[in-house]
């Protein structure tokens, strides 16, 4: 008898177009969330300055959250393409990664109002722990079920572990940095993405 | 003369990539749905822990209806999988499930709202069955149509049928269960809900 | 020398996925605009029904529109899946399409909130109208421009054209009856479009 | 050893249905930024005429937003479509132009809500110029990284180099008239604009 679990869900593009959906909304949510300044408080030029000025905060979250989509996107999507084919459990485990994605325009905005709180900024990190573990999950459940293809770079399993291992202990690091500050944290994390970001051609840094 | 109706909408592709948009945009405006605490009411970490706690019922809804979107979402595509080509009306058949599945937010939010209200949960758990039923009907259609691949696991009809039905006499058993109490009935659906997407590997429960 | 014009945006399948995009963020922004009712009015789950039974104008709307959604993203995707390939005119085209699309949830809204204005309901009509002959531009265009595939259906084009003047004649006769009383104006586009939508096996409906 | 930068990002289709995701929910949400009128204000069919005429800057601005929304989609495609295959840096700089993309919808509002401030007008401005300078990056990044298909048509890149130098220096020219005129800058734009869209057969439009 055919078992309906045996054969759900083998499509990879699938997964793709569904990721691509959800990073697509959720880097449009973000700048959604940055209110321009009411027309009641503005007469003047200037005041339209100040006014776009106390927008930072907002500013400052909406980059450091496009960086977390758009390393998580790339790291996604490295993944998916060596694969050769996916089944269900992997088609529920990037279904949990993506809801850790849409949780993401959340906790962004919850950080940005609550910026000089140690409660927002944990929740912050959590939900980028949450997307590592996620993938992380999924990487090693593909390699165990054999859905890598044949012809895959050697040790590329081993090679985007150790980058998921490496960057979220760079990310507690700044967790527990923003225990003695919140700014000293988030600064702390944005030098990690920017470095994720740019991958400067340094030896050091580029195989972080 | 070529009639319009026996050329329309014969690519599989086209109902692939609208489901992912539907699904993915579902899945972020259940998240746009749990409001951060109001700044005014939080003046301490203790308070905007308090704050997030009382998110819980919105929190519970949401994993519901994430595992809703989850199940269906593998279920849709699993479908689509094993089909050679669309026609017109399969396309409208699965247009009429992804409405049924552009509500579900809406019944969220209603459940949410009024948790302990017999009608929001009976409206819930009747968006389920509607999305149950034109999921159903994409399949019966399309068997009777010819439009499964000559490759498909023999019985792959019989399998997906028989899973649909299966799930929603359980979710039926929730719906008279919340009859009695609703938590209960919630209880119940988190729970076949929870085997479908974890699938273990414990014969009975997998076959389910 | 290259011109830039000559070589631009010949890709259909970037054509498609926008749309697929568009159609599935306007159905779900269509679900958006049905808010719940207001939870300081409703003590009794009788209240909670009477509550929804007030949304009724706003799901016949909604149902309304769903079926022009659905009705156009048939039309289109007929229309692309006969294409060999696009060019930058006949993506300009269907962007100019779905921008019309786009506006739907817009006029949905003013019709839903001014029901008994002929003004919503002729704004309404005016939106189906630029779809249709967007539309029919691009049919007309892909046509000239040599677009269609070597081995689309003989007359496919005139089908496709003929489908659409007759709809849009029987959408002009509904908006004519709406001078005399917009529910029957609104009731015999609803009857046009479950025609379209069921295209009834009664030939003379069915080569409608 | 395998480095995850080198093997990390190489599907092209993966930057092209971001895209779509992108630009759909840009042109979707420019529409829901149009109000319509409030029903208490409202009480005859001239007022409701009244009420949608006082919507004039908003459905300006979206014109205006739409085409540029139009013209950079079609860039975007033409430039993907000439490539064999992404890597990592391409993936970065396209997720660059797409958040430049997603903050128009914020510009746009302010240009719409502050339309007789200069202020606004520059920030929509300088939106444009990031949109190209991103876009731009890219083509450069793509011809010296080999990434260019060997069957592109003879100076792809150098033609489309010229096209986005052509369109930011009439859009410098645009925002300079707007020092003198907001009016006169904004027309001058939405003729440049149209210039590209229409691309009419006139040798000296149509090679800009």
């Amino acid at each position: 008898m055919t078992v309906y679990n045996r054969i759900a869900a083998q499509d990879l593009g699938r997964i793709a177009a569904l990721s691509d959906g959800i990073f697509a909304f959720a880097m449009t949510v973000l700048v959604l969330e940055i209110h321009i300044p009411d027309k009641l408080d503005i007469h003047l030029e200037a005041e339209l300055w100040a006014g776009l000025a106390a927008l930072a905060p907002r500013i400052v979250t909406w980059l450091l959250s496009l960086m977390t989509l758009g390393i998580f996107w790339v790291g996604q999507q490295t993944h998916l393409n060596h694969l050769s084919h996916a089944d269900r459990d992997l088609s529920w485990l990037h279904f949990l990664f993506l809801a850790c994605v849409t949780a993401l325009p959340f906790s962004t905005r919850l950080l940005a109002e609550f910026i000089t709180y140690k409660t927002a900024f944990l929740i912050y990190w959590f939900n980028i722990v949450l997307c590592g573990v996620s993938v992380m999950a999924g990487v090693i459940y593909a390699d165990r079920a054999g859905l890598i293809k044949p012809d895959a770079p050697e040790h590329f399993s081993r090679a985007f572990r150790r980058r998921v291992i490496v960057a979220q202990a760079l990310y507690a690091l700044g967790a527990a940095l923003g225990f003695i500050s919140i700014p000293l944290g988030i600064g702390f994390i944005v030098l990690v993405q920017l470095n994720y970001v740019i991958a400067p051609r340094v030896p050091i840094l580029f195989k972080l």
